[in-house]
């Protein structure tokens, strides 16, 4: 049987997984594919930090990538070093030699994933990155191959497993943002800088690629609308909760009219919403499409194996191309111009948590304010103020019925006019 | 652009559906595969009954399938009339003829799958059958696709919409089996004729197909313990809720050593675990795998257009090869022997309701009875008797620890044997 020989750059928990993968499950691919997989070279920047973890026998361990780009033998190339650069110089050599590329870097891919794509093609070589959504969520091939006829209408989830331990542990043990993330960041589930995870960065580069697939858009990150989760409060958990809600991080990308509306940041999901069940580093991504209604796939967001097996899974998909000689074509090949979308004819209800100064016609007020811009709410409570110290203030939580985005901006201009009304959050409302 | 015309055989829901989405997703398919999709000809076995269903100045409505099968021009052939025969001989037709063929029909692919793809590779043809399964959710796409690398350990799921409304209801409303069913049958959930359903042959047949794709094995329906829900007593999805339990139809099939162990049956889902949140005639398929762990697939089971959405999956899927010249694959192409699994590698917890005489020493009995076989138990519950009036019984139920089918299968022939304990149902329970 004919062995296609692969290249890997990078050998941390991913490439380790991968390693593993393509040793373990030799039979199972050679019996779908017709034929066998074998790791060759690994390009890694310090070789005598990684001397233990290779059979250095049969594999090439080695801190020079012309090893794999010169190599005539190595057709398949998986880049998980991760970060732009040199990254993206690195995938452009890679396929200007011809050689087809799996990556699971979503920095990379949001920025620059129409350019290599198109760098691909020129050469007749695939580009795949299912890891780079959702670690192990078979997410962007399913939207590819299974959603191709159905207009998609939504695309929405939890699609950062950082933020979503963060909140899990806030909401069930009632901890601040501060201790819920150091403990996150000593089991290992957030990096030492944590802020790509909870400033929703890394969800929107997600949300941005999701949305390339859903709606054959190009959307950019500095056009998006991404807030994070760094100052969530856990008074504000613990009151969402209280009215039957849980704060999560979503992502969300809507079809309106002929446009597309993509955004990243924390709302409230009804307790007895799927999403809302989704707990820890687990993700979930739920696909609306006009025929089929709601669909959701849950799985592990990260971790070493899972995001190995959609890097392997897109390896058997190019070894299947390669054997039928299809290689070449565009992994994602819907492409859609979108209108932009106007921020009156995005429209969700609000949570908003509101400090007032706790004297008489505060909210008369407020209710003023509210009715000049044409909005209602729905709930209203006065709960307990964080500082047990201040007896000036009260807090006040309003759910209110469906605002814009417009409607929310001249609120949130007018409370700033007012010096006894300050507005601390305002979280969108799933319903 | 060149077009590929369709035909299609039967115009019920999944039909109509199909037709409807042909017609209103013409632009998304030809941009994804570079040719328009067109419904010529339409085989019903009553053409009156549907002249006003179909614009017969541009569709050919006919009962005749060689309108079909002897139309050059026609190169993708749907089939949604249902049933082993005469499907499975229409289907042989298309393919000696050269059609690529789509069917939603489970019974004959769960029956016939292997036949037919061999009649469809000797042709060059395409056979993909995704709406056989779990209606709008494509996993078995998602199967072949992104756990091709991976070792699939276990799939199960709620696949059968039908019971799993019933069950929701009964749960829910705490209605009878008989109400329940009545229910479902006017809001058009069950048929009139409900056996292949409430029975659990339903699920079994898609549990068959399952398995072929997660584990390359061929089971047989005569193979597989199959019940349904048929006997289920509101009593126990009481009693069930009272222990923290939603009862749910489960298919399970498990690789056990070298073997598949398939199954269909009530089973107690712990309420948090993902599955018991699956409600009314909505599906889910969880699939575990060894290095990507737990994911689950959740959408609409069934319905015309969820339905639709799958067949035209696999109808872009066609087209795509048609274009690159890769026809003649088989849908799954991973083979596989497994061993046959014995009873006492086959192990869970069960839930048994049990009626015994309401006199001293019966409790004594059983506890013997259990220790016997070595088996133990973690719960047990003396609840109501299900009869206000019987007064001379007592009902008990219990949660056994861990048991072989080997152990529940001694348990119940030793209970046979004494006249005054009667178990009325035993069920496997998910940890």
């Amino acid at each position: 049987m004919e062995t296609i020989k692969i290249g890997l750059i990078g050998l941390g928990t991913v490439g380790s997984g991968v390693l593993q993968m393509v040793e373990n499950n030799q039979d199972k691919i050679s019996n779908i594919t017709g034929r066998q997989l074998s790791v060759k070279t690994i390009v890694v920047r310090n070789v005598a930090k990684h001397r233990d973890d290779v059979d250095t026998s049969r594999i090439n361990l080695t801190d020079n990538l012309d090893d794999i780009v010169n190599d005539p033998e190595i057709g398949i190339v998986v880049e998980v070093m991760g970060g732009i650069h040199p990254a993206k110089e690195i995938i452009t050599q890679l396929l200007t030699a011809k050689k087809h590329v799996v990556t699971a870097n979503k920095d990379l891919i949001a920025s620059a994933g129409e350019e290599l794509t198109s760098i691909a093609q020129q050469n007749h070589c695939d580009l795949m990155y299912e890891a780079s959504v959702a670690g192990g969520i078979p997410i962007l091939r399913t939207i590819v191959n299974s959603f191709s006829a159905d207009q998609i209408l939504e695309v929405k989830g939890i699609v950062n497993g950082t933020t979503n331990y963060i909140l899990t542990q806030m909401q069930q043990k009632n901890w601040s943002y501060a201790d819920a993330l150091q403990k996150a960041q000593e089991l290992g589930f957030a990096e030492s800088d944590p802020t790509n995870d909870v400033d929703g960065i890394d969800a929107a580069y997600k949300m941005i690629i999701l949305s390339q697939f859903s709606f054959g858009t190009h959307l950019k990150l500095n056009e998006m609308k991404v807030s994070g989760i760094r100052h969530m409060q856990l008074l504000d958990v613990e009151t969402a909760a209280s009215l039957g809600y849980t704060i999560k991080l979503l992502g969300i990308a809507r079809r309106i009219n002929d446009g597309v509306f993509a955004e990243v940041g924390p709302v409230l999901v009804p307790a007895d919403h799927p999403l809302a069940t989704i707990n820890n580093e687990n993700n979930a991504v739920m696909v609306t499409g006009q025929a089929v209604g709601e669909t959701l796939f849950y799985g592990p967001g990260a971790g070493g194996l899972p995001t190995a097996n959609s890097v392997l899974s897109d390896i058997v998909s190019v070894t299947k191309n390669i054997v039928l000689g299809t290689t070449g074509n565009s992994f994602n090949n819907y492409q859609n111009q979108a209108d932009h979308v106007k921020a009156d004819e995005v429209v969700y209800p609000y949570y908003l948590s509101l400090e007032m100064l706790d004297i008489p016609g505060q909210m008369l007020k407020l209710t003023q304010i509210m009715t000049k811009i044409g909005a209602s709410f729905s709930q209203i409570v006065q709960t307990k103020n964080d500082n047990p110290t201040d007896n000036q203030t009260a807090r006040v939580v309003i759910i209110t019925h469906d605002m814009s985005k417009t409607q929310l901006a001249e609120l949130k201009d007018a409370l700033e006019q007012k010096d006894t009304i300050n507005l601390l959050a305002a979280y969108k409302v799933l319903s």
